[in-house]
């Protein structure tokens, strides 16, 4: 949902400024005490919760109108962020239009919405989705003005979201994690310098699986976009582990070509 | 654009059938002569070439639109066809508003439009882009109702484009420029059986720059989803050819998790 833009336009004159049929949602995920999370907002007037999302101002890019939805949500600019898909099937508006707390409860309790406004938001909409991977530590987020609260949460714990928003969670899961295999992913995840251990929890994290320690070590190193630093020590010395960092130009450099091979 | 599908039916009142605002455009690869080629149309009152695309029924899933224009131009079912990106600037808008053969030229000229329908066809629209790689010889291009002609072009010899369908092409060989570092293709590309050559031939088509030959053949060979088989015998035996196909299975599982590795 957007934010109100301007105080004095009631929320009917303000959707007029929007595309009809077309809204943005961002699966912005986040990775803390070794599990990965997606930050989600909790609805004012009913416990649902769901993705942050947004509509596209009839003079804004797609892109920028998602870019606007993430600094507006997380206080993060310049952040990686990328459609990964465009979600146009006729269920998810039959969603819409059976999603009773949005034609009932949410609306006739908030009593701010027209018929008009009612019809405006429950007929079919195209969602593009676009996902990000922030660094939670440096993230504020911050609730929009139809919802209560705004949380990371962590993925296994997922509640039931609003309309197609758990599949569209899916489907960024998925692409994030068929990514694992041809792209570098850590860089916005982790702290500057981290052990092999910190990089193969976060791996494991993503997939959901345990991976086995040697052979994880033996094929991130083989890939050659990784730093090795100074031991961390912490415990005895001969068992401190490696610290390492990403090397950006090479972590670059495979973002855009990718790690399978490049001609 | 879409197909008149009910005679009875004015182009206005079909338009209704459609949501307003969203489009699809495919962009088809096929390869022949050892050439990569894409399949536009001509428009009938305007000699301006685009891509083949067209709107989302109302009671329509917008992937299964895609694959309605697909077969609509082809001939051809259960083709691999796939989202790449969603085009949402405002900049097409006003490529769109400004272009002179829409609003001018060609509606003007068939008389069959009303002011409405000229509104409605001009107004801002975002459009998915999906991509397919198909079989030439398999395919029997048609136009649609707005076009006079439906032809495989040359990529390299691709005219300038409807609107930002140029940009579009570009996007969508990007995207399979990226993904021939991960996943493998050709497989709706090249006849059953091929020789290395051939092969190498399609990636140079496709990266549109010389390949080094063992080096090629190295790299294809060792990821393993090729089945070698007799020798091509039109030459000098021992100069001949092996020929190889696909191994289906394996490249089925490429397909889905990539050549990069695998955790």
């Amino acid at each position: 949902m957007t934010k109100i833009q301007d105080p004095m336009l009631s929320f009917e004159e303000e959707l007029n400024m929007y595309l009809a049929g077309n809204s943005i949602d961002c699966v912005i995920f986040g990775y803390e005490h070794q599990e990965l999370k997606i930050l989600l907002l909790q609805w004012k007037h009913h416990p649902v919760w769901s993705l942050p999302g947004g509509f596209i101002r009839k003079d804004e890019d797609m892109n920028k109108a998602a870019n606007r939805v993430l600094i507006e949500r997380t206080g993060l600019k310049s952040v990686y962020l990328n459609q990964f898909r465009t979600f146009g099937s006729v269920a998810r508006s039959e969603l819409h239009k059976n999603a009773q707390f949005m034609r009932l409860d949410l609306f006739k309790k908030s009593e701010v919405f027209s018929a008009k406004t009612i019809a405006w938001l429950t007929k079919r909409f195209i969602t593009t989705g676009y996902f990000a991977l922030v660094d939670i530590e440096k993230t504020s987020p911050k609730p929009d003005f139809l919802s209560a609260k705004c949380e990371w949460k962590s993925l296994k714990d997922t509640p039931p979201l609003l309309l197609d928003h758990n599949d569209i969670v899916q489907k960024a899961l998925e692409h994030l994690r068929i990514r694992l295999n041809y792209l570098p992913i850590g860089a916005s995840l982790l702290p500057h310098k981290f052990t092999m251990q910190d990089l193969q929890k976060l791996y494991e994290a993503i997939l959901q699986k345990p991976l086995e320690r040697s052979n994880f070590q033996r094929k991130l190193l083989k890939l050659d976009f990784l730093n090795r630093h100074e031991k961390q020590m912490t415990g005895a010395a001969n068992k401190a582990p490696y610290l390492y960092s990403f090397d950006m130009i090479k972590y670059e450099k495979l973002i855009k070509q990718g790690i399978g091979f490049s001609f």
